[in-house]
């Protein structure tokens, strides 16, 4: 029974995110799900790369959290539109539901905008079984967290177009095994490119801004 | 609609919780119901305070995760009965449900067990809003996550008797601003004990020890 009603949800939901696509298809914006656990780094990764990219590439981001405003001050610094979605409303959702982003989408410019950055709820399960009506997912997995997590949490690798692997300037402090890590990468998602980053110190930036950039330019026209 | 649903849900769970309670005492079995973050290092905790603790305390583990065993193959080097579950058939479930437990519960021996560890999905929301018939609740939160989690996910702080603050062997390498954390943990749960450790160093275990003994032997009168 309970798996009949998470299905009449996630229905609901899918059509809800065709609406956003055709809307987001209409006013031109590319529109990127960020994914990760929670303190992974999905913020300071996205603060380094809006300084990259803006303003050539007009860029707004919806935040999600079940409560506080701190990630949403802290982009905003980035000169870039920022709307912060507290899911705690709606019974603390664990995850950004279709209907949510199309509210927030619509109190953006979106005639402005080339770039839609949606970071999503910390969560490594359930933000993977909702689609928002993107063009693409990305998940920042953190070194601190271990090698297995895409064995343990496969949807959400499965899903994703390419593996931020973040916080990699913490490697000579943990026994962290690289190669296994990548292999538990491929064994989920084969072809899937992971970008070795530290969004501290910028390092490995430029592969994954490059990669972005080309996914915003082939959707826009730019 | 969807608020309706996840009522009908939780009502069931907790209806499941009580019965599960009721088994656990009659038995006389403490059970800590463990939640964290994936990768925040529930595992690597509770091996090294199983190594504290056992055969004094006669312990086993529930282990639930997506997919995989490899927490459960670990764990098992304790010398404990551990019981994996994978969520995976539930549709991937981000939590364990109080049928779940009662399942694999009725697979140990109850009669030989003092402490019934549950080591969670891993998952910042979830879990914490379903009962599973616990004694008491443990949250795991690792510094590389940063300081404003329990801010961000409070529901799991309000909830939970104490804070393990792990991987502090991190904090030299780390901006980490331990006053913040604090804070923010108290902002949520005034009067929570907070425990400062290291799972890879064992720095600051025995007063969590101390503590999960207190609690032991008050239920089970051992």
């Amino acid at each position: 029974m309970e798996i009949k009603v998470v299905r009449k949800v996630l229905d609901v939901n899918s059509t809800m995110a065709e609406q956003n696509r055709k809307l987001f298809a209409e006013k031109g914006v590319f529109v990127l799900n960020v994914m990760s656990s929670p303190g992974a780094g999905k913020t300071e990764t996205l603060i380094k790369t809006l300084a990259r990219i803006m303003p050539d590439i007009k860029s707004a981001v919806i935040v999600g959290d079940i409560c506080t405003s701190h990630d949403a001050d802290r982009l905003s610094q980035s000169g870039a539109p920022v709307v912060q979605i507290n899911t705690e409303p709606f019974g603390g959702d664990c995850h950004l539901a279709a209907h949510v982003i199309e509210k927030a989408a619509l109190s953006l410019d979106l005639d402005a905008t080339d770039l839609l950055i949606v970071e999503n709820v910390g969560n490594l399960v359930c933000p993977a079984e909702f689609d928002i009506g993107e063009d693409s997912r990305i998940v920042v997995l953190s070194i601190p967290e271990g090698e297995d997590k895409p064995a343990k949490y496969p949807l959400m690798f499965r899903e994703c177009d390419a593996t931020l692997l973040n916080k990699t300037d913490l490697l000579p402090h943990l026994d962290y095994d690289l190669e296994a890590a990548l292999k538990y990468i491929r064994q989920v998602h084969p072809d899937m490119p992971v970008f070795q980053i530290s969004a501290r110190t910028e390092q490995g930036f430029e592969p994954w801004i490059e990669w972005l950039r080309n996914l915003i330019d082939k959707k826009t026209g730019r």
